[in-house]
C-alpha cells in the first residue's frame, strides 16, 4: 500500500459539462483501488454551510449582486477548507476537488468581469494560504459542453453560450505557461481521461518524492 | 423643508449595547422632522439575503471558521450596497446605519483576531470603493454595556466581556485621530445623545454646503 508523506491537494477544474465531476469519481475509485486514501470534495456547497449557501444563492427573489455572490462562495470556501481539506491533508489523503478557487476567477472574475486581482487575494486568503498542489484542467469546446448540459435537463444561469465563452477563455488564460497544470482533452472517453491522469499523478507524486 | 445636494452615508457604531440602535432610530426621526429624507438601515441582516444570511450563521451546528463567517457579513455588507445603500443615495437621502464596515474591522479583526488589511480591503471592495461620509461612534465602558445587554435577554456570543474588551479597543484604536468620526458618551441619556448628534450632522451638512 503507497503511504504519502504529506496530504496531496488536487483541483479537478473546467467549465460546466466538460466531464469533470465524472473524472473526479473515477480518480477517487482508480487512486483508492492503487492503494491511496482519497478523499472526493466539491465546490460550492460540499460543507453543511456550502449546501445551505448554495440554496440561498439559488433561491432569492431579488438579485444577488456580483459582489455579494462572490463573497458567499469564498465564505463556502473557507467553511470547505477549515471543515473538509485541512483534516484531509492532515490525514496525508489526496484530496479531489471537483472545482477550487480558479472556478470563482473564472466564473466570477472572466465571467462576471469582477476584479481579478482582488478575487486571487480572497481566494488565498479564503484558503489560508495553502497551496493547490496540482490542478487538472479538462478542455471541451463551448458547443460540446453545452450539448452535454442540454441533456441533463433545463440549463443553469451559468450554462449560456457567451458567458461560457468567456469563462473557458478565462481558464486558458489561468492555465498557460504553468507547469503544475495538467491539461487533458475533455473530448475523449471517461474511462481514457480517467487512465491518463491517473497516471500523470502517480507520476507526479513519484517525481515529489511524496511516497514514504 | 431643507434639499440636499447629494446622499449622505452615515455610520453608527459602537460596542452591543452602547444604545447605537436606540440612537440610530431617534436621529431619523429627529432628521425626518427637520425636513430632511431618511433612510434607516442595518448591518448585518438588513437586506432579505442578509437576514437569511444571519439565519445561516446562527442556526449552524459545526462551528462556522471566522474567514467565512466574516466573509459571509462581507456578502451581507455587498448586498446591502446595491439593494440600500445605492439606491438611497441616488435619492440624496441621509442614510443612517446602525453599524458598517467598521464592525466588522471590530469585531472579525480586532476582536477574532482576523487580518486586519485583508477586511479593510475586502470591505472596501464590498462597498464597491463608496466612502462612509461620517461615522457616530457611541463610547461606553464594557461593564455597562453588558449590564445593558443582560437586561435585554441572554448574551449573544458576542456578549463576553474579554471578547468585547478587544472589540471596544478596537474601536479606540480605529477612531483616534479621525476628523470625520463624531465620538458620543453613550451612558448619557438617549435624548441628550440625539440632540447632540443630531445637531453635529446639522452643522457637518451646513459645513459641507450640502443643502441645495
Amino acid at each position: 500500500m503507497p503511504q504519502l508523506t504529506r496530504g496531496i491537494l488536487i483541483a479537478i477544474e473546467g467549465i460546466d459539462g466538460s466531464g469533470k465531476s465524472t473524472l473526479a469519481k473515477n480518480l477517487s475509485l482508480s487512486l483508492e483501488q492503487q492503494g491511496f486514501n482519497t478523499t472526493l470534495t466539491k465546490e460550492p456547497g460540499d460543507s453543511q454551510l456550502g449546501k445551505e449557501i448554495r440554496t440561498l444563492v439559488q433561491t432569492q427573489n431579488i438579485p444577488i449582486s456580483g459582489h455579494a455572490q462572490y463573497l458567499l462562495f469564498a465564505a463556502d470556501r473557507a467553511q470547505h477548507l477549515s471543515e473538509r481539506i485541512i483534516p484531509a491533508l492532515k490525514e496525508n489523503k489526496i484530496i479531489l476537488c471537483d472545482r477550487l478557487a480558479d472556478s470563482s476567477l473564472a466564473y466570477q472574475g472572466y465571467g462576471n468581469g469582477l476584479d481579478l486581482e482582488m478575487i486571487k487575494s480572497v481566494n488565498k486568503w479564503s484558503m489560508q494560504g495553502i497551496p493547490i498542489d496540482l490542478t487538472v484542467f479538462v478542455h471541451v469546446p463551448v458547443e460540446i459542453a453545452l450539448e452535454r448540459c442540454g441533456k441533463r435537463g433545463a440549463l443553469s444561469p451559468y450554462e449560456k453560450k457567451e458567458f461560457l465563452h468567456k469563462v473557458a477563455d478565462g481558464f486558458e488564460e489561468l492555465y498557460k505557461n504553468r507547469t503544475d497544470v495538467i491539461i487533458v482533452d475533455g473530448t475523449e472517453s471517461p474511462e481514457n481521461l480517467n487512465k491518463q491522469v491517473c497516471s500523470a499523478i502517480e507520476q507526479w507524486i513519484k517525481n515529489k518524492n511524496l511516497l514514504s
